[in-house]
């Protein structure tokens, strides 16, 4: 991304800008949500991830000559404006939920205070980054998931969706729980830990099997990992791998394993298992990379697969059962001679009616048991949390009836990450993984399971309920007016 | 792009060359194919697409310092290989199929011959472009030919994944038919046409919808297009634009006409155009934009909703309902002492076996329609087509009957590339589209049809059959000895 983000930007952003500058006062305020409503999979959350990219994004935020001259050449917009982007003060608040955090439906992910004419030429690039960074970690959170604590590589350069979605995808699965991935400039950039061994080519590049493998251990003897399928994985691979591992063992290395990239997994993992154990390899691992994802991973293991490590390559960079996380920006209030309005954006369907206002979302912690969580709630940015609250669920298809929420400890999980109080964000991708474990350690099991996971109820306070049930009669009024 | 392209590689390529680097002669040339065997979205081709920024990294491929100290870093490489990559010349020789073309399962896209340690250095990022940009460029293809010639503008960049995927996936949807994009970015870097109007935000900044569109027509009279969905299309949102309509043609200008991006987008365009011709304004526009792809807009088509334009975002910037290429990188051949040795990829799987040697793709024009292609095929690139010739089809699945080819011209369809003998390529996209065009109507419309279309005939010469079928032969001795 060492592209122009202030380019990567929805020309309709340019215009409406150019729009706003011509006919609303330049300083005019407004708030912006990005948020989702549906989770990829069919799951229960997401994992939020890329707002480091965002942050490095804003932080230096200008336009620079070149992209000026692009614009003017458009012949679209106004000198007056263009010039007010050329010698543009990036002013906007940001507060956003840290990457790692497991973030439900509606509830706000980051939120922009600011000119409106700034916030509105944050809306494409501020999506991207979130909806791709954070569809990948949420993919590889329920791969993780189903591999059940061994260990996952990502494996999906090749596949990607371009050299960024290699990249950033790599650093958002590492999150989501990956081990490490074979991206060489993603682990340079990031810190992460690299992985890989072999590909079929190089068993093609020497006469046979056996001396591919022979070679590959005179250059990694600590390192062997053999890759069996190129012919036969029983009678040709495991054979070979066997032998090569008996001559580094008298030789005094131990080898790391085999991988096997094709047939059936369970089938030729319980027989590898086997040979390896009878000639005294119980140390040694067996990798699988085909097509995996989490539903094949859970398929395999429940049939007693004896697989010690994945190796996970389009299905986890693509997100290839649900490619898009479609998290939206919406305009949540505007400043108008100086008094906040609330926004709201209606709609036939009940699920897209925007929940307007500045907001702040709580997790809701019991007392007695401080480390579980039991609901999320969104209120007012500008309301406390009473200590004991009549809340109204979230989800436009649950019924309207309140429910007594008590007893509990709130914790507000957005920070100011941009702006004169912004806390420093944690950038170390194996620390965010920490925190997204400890944090999914803290959500009910029932809500993370992989199919048909149990519901995590998302509250909003009676305040933010009445606000927009006030202003959805309020537009109908006006409608018939 | 301006990332390293020569660290956007998996770690096992350098793993290889640094142990072909140990084991092998360091000049020792190979030649390797990118081909695909599976079509996206069930067609019958893909549209080739990325070889300009391939082209571009491989012109100027070298490792940097800094890469360098990032290898060394992990030690796993001898200094005599890290010395080997700090004064890389590369040398490959490459050819490829032009951006825009058709092209088929198991053809050779790209093919490169050079030292063996390059050429495995080149998959991760080759596969990584070539696969995304003809992913997109193919489902933009599909796209607009369900469109039927309407103008279809690219507005995916907010659910790209990543700031690239958003970058090359516009310039791979112009290149499959697209008129333009929304994605400022892509439009300066490749000269595209940037198209877009307002979000739901302008309306929503205005005391009401009628205001907001006033103003938006004060500011654009020239270019008026109005999104008319914020509350209510019908009611509010037709009648408003038509009113601002009108006095902008009293004022002297013609609006360009309407946006409607929810709800039912038969019934609501065909009442919308209704309105719009009972008020004088015939030549207003309709564009569709909620969730988009070929099969709602056949869908809608077929209703008769007079839809003008569409505009599309996360299915074609992502192929959402088939979000992945699996083109493959696979060694075809490799110099020993001196000779060249067809390389074969053996498998269980009759569709995973490697087609051997270094070869040459034609398509083939009868000579009586010499505009109108009816097969390709697949030969040695050293042997020359016969007048006539006994064909076997490539397609594992099919039977091996022979079929006679005759009264044919044959164009080759791989150029070089990269080599002394290079020619350039075209890299203005708008004329990749033109081209696309001009041979998407060489072949037969059957094959081009969104859901079952009829299978395109790709041919082997009998010397390449039979050189895999050897191939195929001796590895089973070899295997049984």
């Amino acid at each position: 991304m060492a592209m122009s983000e202030e380019l990567l930007t929805d020309l309709y952003e340019f215009s409406m800008a150019n729009g706003y500058y011509a006919t609303l006062p330049h300083d005019q305020e407004a708030v912006f949500d990005v948020f989702y409503r549906n989770v990829p999979d069919n799951g229960s959350f997401v994992i939020a991830a890329g707002l480091a990219q965002v942050v490095e994004a804003l932080q230096n935020f200008h336009f620079t000559d070149d992209d000026i001259s692009y614009l003017r050449s458009l012949n679209l917009f106004s000198t007056g404006f263009l010039d007010y982007l050329a010698n543009l003060k990036f002013s906007c608040t940001v507060r956003a939920i840290p990457e790692g955090t497991p973030v439900f439906p509606r509830e706000p992910m980051l939120t922009v205070k600011g000119p409106l004419l700034q916030c509105q030429l944050l809306e494409t690039f501020v999506l991207n980054i979130l909806n791709h960074q954070s569809l990948i970690a949420t993919k590889s959170r329920r791969i993780c998931a189903a591999a059940e604590g061994r260990a996952v590589m990502e494996f999906g350069a090749r596949r990607a969706q371009g050299p960024d979605a290699s990249v950033f995808g790599a650093r958002a699965a590492v999150i989501g729980g990956c081990t490490s991935t074979s991206n060489c400039l993603a682990a340079k950039k990031f810190g992460l830990q690299a992985a890989g061994t072999m590909a079929h080519s190089w068993i093609e590049s020497y006469p046979d099997e056996l001396t591919a493998f022979r070679a590959w251990a005179q250059v990694y003897p600590d390192s062997a990992s053999l890759l069996v399928d190129t012919y036969d994985v029983l009678k040709s691979g495991v054979p070979n791998a066997i032998k090569v591992f008996r001559e580094l063992r008298a030789a005094g290395h131990e080898p790391i394993g085999i991988r096997i990239d094709s047939g059936d997994l369970t089938q030729l993992a319980t027989k590898a298992r086997q040979m390896l154990d009878e000639a005294g390899f119980e140390n040694a691992k067996i990798t699988a990379s085909n097509a995996l994802d989490e539903t094949v991973i859970q398929a395999l293991l429940k049939e007693g697969a004896p697989l010690d490590n994945f190796g996970i390559g389009e299905k986890l960079i693509t997100s290839s059962t649900s490619p898009v996380l479609s998290g939206v920006y919406k305009m949540a209030a505007l400043k108008v001679d100086g008094q906040w309005q609330p926004k709201i954006k209606l709609s036939n369907s009940r699920e897209k009616v925007t929940l307007p206002g500045d907001k702040m979302v709580y997790r809701l912690y019991r007392k007695d048991t401080p480390d579980q969580a039991f609901a999320d709630v969104i209120a007012l940015a500008d309301e406390k949390l009473p200590e004991k609250l009549l809340a109204i669920n979230a989800d436009p298809l649950a019924t309207d009836d309140e429910i007594e929420l008590t007893d509990f400890v709130a914790k507000p999980l957005q920070l100011e990450v941009v702006g004169a109080n912004a806390s420093s964000i944690e950038t170390d991708v194996m620390k965010l993984q920490a925190s997204m474990k400890d944090q999914l350690a803290q959500l009910p099991k029932a809500t993370q399971r992989l199919i048909n996971p149990d519901v995590y109820q998302v509250y909003l306070t009676p305040k933010l309920f009445e606000l927009q049930q006030r202003l959805i009669k309020e537009h109908h009024q006006k409608a018939q007016a």
